[in-house]
């Protein structure tokens, strides 16, 4: 059945993106321009009524939530190893992966989008910096599972979803004062993840720089 | 091996208490009071140093997050049906699933815990309004899924980490306003999920009682 996937350059769809390249999928990209609000178009709300990225679609169904799309595409392609196929490699991998969503991720997004979570000016400064501190001890933590993992990969022994999101995360970091070379371990697996051939077509397509750290003034 | 459970009554460790019992499984419940820092202990960071509930202990591996301690015990137990065991259902269950956990858990860990967010008073009560607020609609989204749902359960056609989910997430509406009786079909799935009879053990255990709504002064 045919697969689409609904992304936005450097967005947390990358993982989405990067696990279809590295299963070989054949499907078809298309880009949402969040920052004009193309998310939010009708068309776009009758797919994904949360209209946010990355939405799948196969055949007739639309799957929302990055790690349900994940676990959907290593149900369908088993050989790519997204994740560690059983056991508890598989629950270790699954529960970064989770944390990576459920927590490093919305830190993120109190610093992106502090409108989601007030409407009120000084609020959303305040939650602002104060998830800036969380992010940088989140990154941490991060770094220092990459620096101690006992596989070729953040997501076990092949390149997976761990790693795409791990990439991503650091990327935003950049955007909000956190030096990538601060945190080396994790820079140089994104750069490794990032040359493989497959995940280079994702970055391509999507026009990424990986390194966009700036002082914060 | 032998399992372990560290849970908080009423806490979300109530999906992961309800998920063992379901699956009949034979494990230790080990109570930890969140209300008196219980979960900050040096004993329990060494096993979780995100210093939160519910955590699995599997023989000598301490396992954290939900979705993770679901999908491992749905491994462990796959004839407890805890989701569907394949193909689409299970997909969607884990889409909804994924979703309770990074978007209706963390709207209501802004109202009850503002100060994760901000150190300011004000910013604060503003967090709490706003996401009192959104919880009342993410409440609505579920009842919605709820009342079109096509299987006996939200889970699919067993009881499972769904139905445990939004009973612990209908049950936190009522401390904040929101009668579970506006919201009809979720407050029947919930009376109906909590008599089975491995689920009423969970909620024995925990003491809990399903309708917490006080109007909010
Ligand atoms: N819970 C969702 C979150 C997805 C998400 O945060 N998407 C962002 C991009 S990183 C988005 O589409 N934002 C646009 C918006 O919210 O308007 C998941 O895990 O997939
Ligand atoms: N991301 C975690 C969240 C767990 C969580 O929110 N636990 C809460 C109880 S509902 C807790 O232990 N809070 C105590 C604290 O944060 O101090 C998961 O999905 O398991």
């Amino acid at each position: 059945m045919s697969l689409k996937l609904y992304y936005s350059p450097g967005a947390c769809s990358f993982v989405a993106h990067a696990a279809l390249e590295l299963a070989g999928a054949t499907y078809e990209p298309v880009l949402l321009k969040l920052h004009r609000g193309e998310q939010r178009s009708a068309e776009f709300l009758a797919l994904n009524p949360h209209g946010q990225v990355p939405l799948l679609v196969d055949g007739p169904n639309a799957i929302s939530q990055i790690v349900a799309i994940v676990l959907h595409l290593d149900q369908r392609f088993p050989e790519a190893g997204l994740l560690p196929p059983a056991g508890l490699a598989r629950t270790r991998a699954l529960e970064t992966l989770l944390w990576m969503n459920n927590t490093v991720h919305p830190t993120f997004t109190h610093i992106f989008m502090p409108q989601k979570f007030t409407d009120d000016a000084a609020a959303q400064a305040s939650i602002k910096a104060h998830a800036t501190q969380q992010y940088r001890k989140v990154l941490g933590e991060i770094e220092h599972m990459v620096a101690h993992k006992a596989t070729p990969w953040l997501s076990g022994q092949q390149p997976g979803a761990l790693d795409a999101y791990a990439l991503t995360l650091l990327r935003w970091g950049g955007m909000v004062g956190i030096d990538p070379n601060a945190l080396p371990a994790t820079w140089a697996l994104a750069q490794e993840f990032a040359a493989l051939p497959a995940v280079a077509r994702a970055i391509e397509r999507e026009r990424l720089t990986l390194n966009l750290y700036r002082p914060q003034s």
